[in-house]
């Protein structure tokens, strides 16, 4: 083994259950994965521990320090970062086009490219996102070096060169030039990014990226399924966000925006779309029988969704559901606050918001979930979305792991001796952690903080 | 002056405009207040920096650092800290009886109640919450103990020793031991705080705080309302904070919660009352003529209030309004997180939740807050709610104030050379400021953190 670390653990079994796996061994091979995973009552237990001790490869975790999955973040703007956390008071267009389109231009300059995106690599490592989907933008070289970055720090990546080319729907100065520069610079860039993922140990991957429905033309919606289709790999887009996106996309095309990129092949077990808050069951079903993956992304939504999506509802139907801080229309870059805004949202969905309706019809019956259903969303969820074997501390998965230490010096977090249960303190370990916590984090077996 | 310092703050000027006061001199005497703020234009600045620097009495903050005013809780159950980020998937019923009845009952064991409260202060005071408007328990040991390490820490704290008498709404293992017990006691720790106040350069005050209407018996809501005003004491209590809450009262007495507590003489100018989600236009009214506050709790609200209240049309009113962290049904220690989700939960209410709803029946229009409205509400809002020269960077205030340091190691901040104004540093401190940010902390002048 490569590396056996000893602690005790937490990660999903299924939407509603934890399994605490205390003071078990985690035997990491040299590929990154989990080779196997001891309990104390196993057998084998003091034999691994012994000889992992003699060879040094033995990581003991502390008292106070607990192991959780990496995190999975399934939708961020990675060129939106320098914009993080202002300017959200403004209605969508406004914010659209006088900040984010500006600012995404200018990732034409590759300097420019380089220090956001270090900067946001290595934050959202030091939060605890061990994978993250990206919209970069729709410059190639700078969508390249995103993934670049992403190989060398370690984090697995899967990057989207974005495709916005309707000159009737996207501003002079952010746009493809032209249909066919979008779909052979898609072409380019996947191939590129392939060649890279074969450096990684943790894999980086190509992303094939409509911006939404409405800012392509059918042509490019047209050409990037078959795209798709052809390099089989990852595609995101956004879909059925707000009332505006949804209905724009229902007017033109006579249908919904699941069935339009459905249509398009843009639909698949690799998809993960962003939002989905207008789906219809008839949508949902199609998610299903695709295999494609909703990144709900609660925090955003308060600013730019006009709803709560009914997350519970589409999960208990049985679509696959990761979350994602959607930076910058979301302000935070770690995943930790998306889980307690999605535990937060779907409970104001639940009760509903206005005090002057009577309790009976201000909310939506059966739409709260738990601190549990959102960290599996986080995690195991995540992992299924993008169809790869990561979000859980199990045997085959890959070891992307975050250490938070409980007993760090000013950390906010009361655990007091002999006050609080394992149960509790993987709730507070999902309410509670701040980044100050999280002291390592591991992809693929190697650490990377 | 007793010491000068030298930055760029950040102040509310009303409920819409923050103050940028670039590279300002703060001028603190011995008592701790702001005794004069001079900008880089005022005539005197060059000299009194001259004199400050020859005097040893300057401080000055580095490129990077902000100063803001330390935040003021309005609302917070110091004894149950222990159980913070737990148990939050529970009914209320069963989250107040098994989980936390039992928890504030151990507060009769004075050194049970020592560690929880030291660790709660000191985690208030890192987080940049200068000011806190606690509930204690019923015990009057523990909750003067409160005060004295608020006293002690240096931290403004309002402390009330809860009152919770009626035998048939109360746990037998968690209750006032009689009406008789219940008033002398609180006139007794009344006195006391009374007295340690005399000790301390912040102040420490004392709360009439009677749990909520429904805890009590008419006589002790009367007693305690006697006693409030014959000692010219701050008051607290919960007032219609959720469906259950509202309509119980309203059966019991004939009337809503806010016209029950004012015909009690518990709606006074020092009178702060948590939640008041359900509250009437009318019983708004009563709380501006009587100058009583809302202390919004944004997070709790999620979990126990089946509702948000309209935030927006209450200030719009003009009731005074200050924020809390509602720990233990609020899962974050720190004002911030407040900050954040009443902004986020007075946009749900805006916009609606319920995406099978049309958009224009699914909110209520004009509800959304911004972020400088609810910055307004943690700092300057909070002050007034509690009387007190709190709140501000102005002169004749408390220099109550955090210094953020946004270039901090590892600091998750997004702010790159020449990209951002002072007015977007203004909301990404807001926004995405955490603990480890905060390097100082100041009550009245003194440096407690
Ligand atoms: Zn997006
Ligand atoms: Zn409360």
């Amino acid at each position: 083994m490569n590396k056996i670390i000893k602690g005790t653990g937490f990660s999903s079994i299924n939407l509603q259950e934890i399994e605490i796996l205390e003071d078990y061994l985690f035997c990491i091979n040299d590929d990154g994965f989990i080779a196997k995973r001891l309990s104390p009552n196993d057998q084998d237990y003091n034999m691994v521990l012994k000889q992992a001790r003699s060879e040094e490869t033995l990581m003991e975790l502390t008292e106070g320090q607990y192991l959780l999955p990496g995190f999975i973040d399934l939708h961020i703007h990675a060129p939106q970062w320098a914009q993080t956390g202002t300017a959200l008071d403004l209605p969508l267009y406004e914010w659209l086009n006088t900040y984010t389109f500006p600012l995404e231009a200018k990732f034409s300059d590759i300097t420019f490219a380089e220090e956001t995106y270090n900067h946001l690599v290595d934050t959202l490592l030091g939060n605890g996102t061990t994978t993250a989907l990206y919209f970069a933008t729709i410059h190639e070289e700078a969508s390249f070096l995103l993934a670049k970055i992403c190989a060398e720090k370690g984090q697995r990546g899967l990057v989207g060169k974005v495709v916005m080319d309707d000159p009737a729907e996207n501003p002079d100065f952010y746009r493809d030039a032209s249909l066919e520069e979008a779909l052979t610079g898609t072409e380019r860039f996947i191939q590129r990014v392939k060649e890279l993922n074969k450096t990684t140990k943790q894999g980086v991957y190509p992303v094939v990226t409509p911006r939404f429905v409405p800012s392509c033309t059918s042509e490019a919606l047209e050409g990037l399924g078959k795209i798709a289709a052809k390099h089989d790999v990852h595609i995101t887009s956004h879909c059925s966000e707000s009332d505006w996106a949804h209905n724009h996309v229902k007017e033109r095309f006579g249908k919904n925006d699941a069935q339009v990129l459905n249509d398009f092949g843009l639909l698949t077990e690799k998809a993960i779309m962003a939002h989905a808050n207008f789906l219809s069951d008839d949508d949902a079903k199609t998610y299903i029988e695709q295999g494609t993956a909703i990144a709900h992304c609660p925090i955003s939504n308060a600013y730019f969704a006009n709803s709560v999506i009914p997350i519970k509802h589409f999960a208990d139907m049985g679509v696959e559901i990761g979350l994602g801080t959607d930076l910058s229309a979301g302000y935070d870059p770690g995943i930790y606050s998306a889980i307690r805004q999605a535990v937060i949202s779907s409970r104001m969905l639940e009760d509903g918001v206005d005090p002057s309706k009577n309790a009976a019809s201000r909310g939506r019956a059966h739409s709260r979930i738990t601190a549990n259903e959102a960290f599996y969303f986080a995690t195991a969820g995540g992992g299924e979305s993008i169809s790869l074997p990561v979000g859980r501390l199990a045997e085959n998965y890959a070891f992307d792991a975050q250490i938070i230490d409980t007993k760090i010096k000013d950390s906010s977090m009361p655990i007091f001796e002999g006050m609080n249960s394992l149960q509790d303190i993987f709730q507070k370990l999902v309410y509670m952690t701040q980044r100050r916590n999280i002291i390592s984090v591991f992809v693929q077996g190697e650490r990377v903080k």
